[in-house]
């Protein structure tokens, strides 16, 4: 096989070959050695969050959606009544779930890239004494915005109603304490920050509000109060787990701690994105977001102006040289998105700059003048 | 790593190092590389039904029970009524989720082991003209039956009800062309009788039946019409595959075509099976089912009489000497269970079998006279 390519998404990303190593095995997925592994494995996820005391976690096989779908269909009520902040593609599926299960929800729709602001979320819920959750994207990759989580957490706390984090593309690199930070469910997937495999999500659940639920979904599949039952019953999932899967995340949990856990990894990130940011500005491209709104997960440029700047030719061009970038994701402007998450280091990105200028150059594309760097640096 | 235990399980099964050495890479789930795999992913399970010209390859993130709520999820309306033919776990699961999704539906109840008899069905169908879709499961493995598939399928046709096959553990050894068979939707996981890893599972939908489903599903994550739309339109999934999953699956297709394809796979897992049978009954050890409706999937055998076979200990002894056994699913026999797919051959068999003689030995298990070998040698 070929060098195989990095990837400069938000997950799947690249992965260590040691996380990948721990699939060379098969489990039984009824065994009590493999038990273990999930059990520890939602053991450490809670300890991310410093939620032991307080929440459950709940894995869930499928992708990162399917567990938001699985947080809705366990939490929700007839009588629930959903606030949706949305700025990007990931806030617009929350509401199609929700509109296609039947539940009330309205939505604060601030666009591709402006941040939901906590008054405005107060504001909102104050006006409305029936909204009963409010969902927030905390990284929405759309743009790659940071949304404003604490500021929200709070103002929904004071207004007494549940909040739905889906911090799919942040937790493990962004800071999460439940001890600080009020949340009754938190949704991420094996495939982000923690840099495992693609393969199962999972959610971290206030222990009473989920206490509650039973029999509330109208799904099996997605249903995390049977699952978290089950799971406390005989240690199994209900159905069969991507055994794998589980095993290589289990590694990259181990791979987290060794690198210094949450603080590490968010530093590394952050120096990736600096890197990142101050050398496409030097090319002249510059980025959606100020500086402010910058996350360390992925960043979306704005496409030159110029014509010969084709993206699926600049794709190709980067890919010859061995990396994967991301198109963009905004309704109103053309951009492409390079992320700096997984196994990746400031080498990795200053290469990555290379194959950009190169691009450019073979496709003639004319530059602006240099943009500033950034103020993260 | 200790050499891993061979499992004598209905899948998650013992893959081979090949299928797995195939996850040793990361996959850009956007990029046209890994959209390529899936693509011959789907083909060749159509090709393997003999179901081009009639159905499409929807394939579904999550367990296998994902992929069947999926389709009920995906097809049936709110004036469907659903017949489920039940004789164990999996009959039960297919109400149960249509129960959740408040969708009608009445089964034909035969208990453990008896299986659901095609001139039954036609009675139900005849007296019940209400009843537009029929679920049957291929080969229960609760008891390790194979049901009479083909008889039913045609009484079904007959009928002009809409017919979903639960093929999970049967497909892709047990023979099913679509031209002769007619089904509605026949449902799999990569994790079975093909010889992959957990994570996924498909769907063989007639185009026609699956044309007509639009926003039909109150699941975003479960609803196979916009899966199979977005992979039309994209060839992407809509969301994060299990990429890692989906390459070990490929390598395991062509694998499967490698030893021959479907006949092959059927004759080397009859040849486990009736060494396993004939075996054990040798040391005394009765099957639950008769010779006429033993799968070449799974056998239960009856537990011994004797109060000192404990299922937990022998277990762990066949555990200690390197093979997992499954534990028996039934309501009202003692029983356990031992798998016959996988990357197993009469070889493995026969240390099976010494496994479970040694074990019996240890706990000091008398054992009944021999019983006859199987007709089925």
């Amino acid at each position: 096989m070929k060098q195989e390519p990095y990837l400069l998404t938000p997950g799947p990303l690249t992965t260590s070959a040691s996380v990948k190593e721990a699939m060379l095995r098969d489990w039984g997925s009824w065994d009590s050695d493999f038990n273990e592994i999930t059990k520890e494995v939602c053991q450490r996820l809670l300890m991310i969050a410093n939620a032991k005391a307080s929440h459950v976690c709940v894995p869930i096989q499928g992708s990162g959606t399917f567990a938001v779908e699985a947080v809705f269909a366990t939490l929700l009520e007839s009588t629930s009544k959903t606030l949706v902040l949305m700025n990007g593609a990931y806030g617009q599926r929350a509401a199609k779930i929700l509109q296609r299960m039947g539940h009330a929800y309205v939505t604060l729709d601030k666009g591709d890239y402006l941040p939901p602001l906590p008054h405005e979320v107060e504001g909102l819920l104050i006006d409305d004494p029936a909204i009963t959750h409010v969902v927030l994207i905390h990284c929405e990759t759309s743009s790659g915005i940071l949304n404003p989580l604490e500021g929200i957490a709070q103002v929904v706390a004071e207004q007494g109603r549940q909040f739905i984090v889906d911090s799919m593309s942040a937790f493990g690199a962004l800071p999460v304490d439940a001890t600080q930070l009020p949340f009754t469910a938190l949704v991420s997937s094996a495939n982000k920050c923690l840099e495992g495999v693609p393969g199962f999500g999972f959610a971290l659940i206030d222990k009473q509000a989920l206490s509650g639920c039973e029999a509330r979904s109208p799904s099996v599949s997605l249903d995390l109060y049977d699952q978290w039952q089950y799971m406390e019953k005989t240690g199994q999932w209900r159905f069969t787990p991507p055994t794998h899967v589980v095993a290589a995340f289990h590694q990259a949990l181990n791979e987290y701690s060794e690198e210094g856990g949450q603080a590490a990894r968010l530093a590394r990130y952050t120096r990736n994105r600096d890197r990142l940011v101050s050398g496409m500005r030097a090319l002249g491209f510059a980025t959606l977001l100020d500086d402010e709104w910058l996350s360390p997960i992925i960043t979306t440029f704005i496409a030159p102006t110029d014509p010969a700047f084709r993206f699926v030719d600049f794709y190709q061009l980067i890919k010859a040289q061995g990396f994967l970038i991301y198109p963009g994701k905004l309704t109103e402007v053309d951009s492409f998105r390079i992320g700096c998450i997984g196994q990746l280091f400031e080498a990795e990105m200053d290469q990555v700059l290379l194959a950009v200028a190169s691009a450019c150059q073979t496709m003639g594309v004319k530059l602006d003048t240099p943009h500033p760097s950034p103020k993260t640096e």
